[in-house]
């Protein structure tokens, strides 16, 4: 599992590098598809990882509003705050409670901890798969969604 | 790792159902980004997934073209034939011989079963999420690409 997290994570930051050759408008440009543009995506991706792992933990949601973070700086920024408190989450996590069932602050259902872990990893690639069509539109390359030959970095 | 084989082979037959309501034209017209047309890009995951998986078996590449499966219902019937094939496999396979090395034919260096089955999980979702901006673009709406409240069936 946390395989997949340093995957997306991987995978975000070369997308991060990706976006420096695009203009603001370019990063902030509603598109079809998704949930509108290349920098509100990654955004959403960051927001949406980091309320789920709150839930998890038990913890009040951290809401964060898009008008506060819509440069390519500051969503970086907030990747790296979110995802070092979540290292420190991976570090404790066992997957044998994994069946544990959790209670969402903004959601009626209860869903188990690896049901929201795996929902984690999937929005994440699904998301970015997305911002491989843009790209393309743009006649840019894609930054590469390859799993295999890749050299996870430590986390 | 087996829930999100389960995931993705749903997820793809909710994506064959989408693809009814299209024309011939629409589902094999060539998309800006991805590997070209709606169902190229469902042949391109269900030929790639079976290619892995009978290399973690040792067993020789099913060469498959695409000519041969251009319409909505070979797919399907692909897809289901090669899913049999593979529940097979899951039924024995074990996490334990994850870090096994994997010789592949059609590639000079060595993967780890683990890793390769990381590969198939990603890449489906990374297409699946091409089509769902071409979706959109058809004024469609997308099929759901939640894994949390998903009902997931037996296989």
């Amino acid at each position: 599992m946390i395989k997949f997290f340093k995957y997306n994570w991987q995978v975000r930051d070369e997308w991060f590098s990706w976006c420096n050759q695009l203009s603001t408008d370019d990063l902030l440009k509603d598109r079809v598809g998704g949930v509108g543009s290349i920098l509100y995506t990654l955004f959403h991706i960051i927001d949406v990882e980091y309320s789920w792992i709150r839930a998890i933990e038990g913890k009040d949601d951290v809401v964060v509003q898009f008008n506060d973070y819509n440069t390519l700086e500051k969503i970086k920024s907030l990747s790296n705050t979110f995802c070092s408190d979540i290292v420190k989450f991976m570090q404790t996590n066992s997957d044998e409670s994994n069946d544990n069932l959790v209670s969402i602050p903004w959601d009626e259902d209860n869903y188990t901890k690896g049901e929201i872990l795996n929902h984690i990893i999937t929005h994440e690639i699904h998301h970015v798969g997305q911002l491989s069509v843009w790209a393309r539109e743009l006649e840019l390359s894609s930054v590469s969604a390859n799993f295999i030959g890749r050299d996870l970095k430590s986390i």
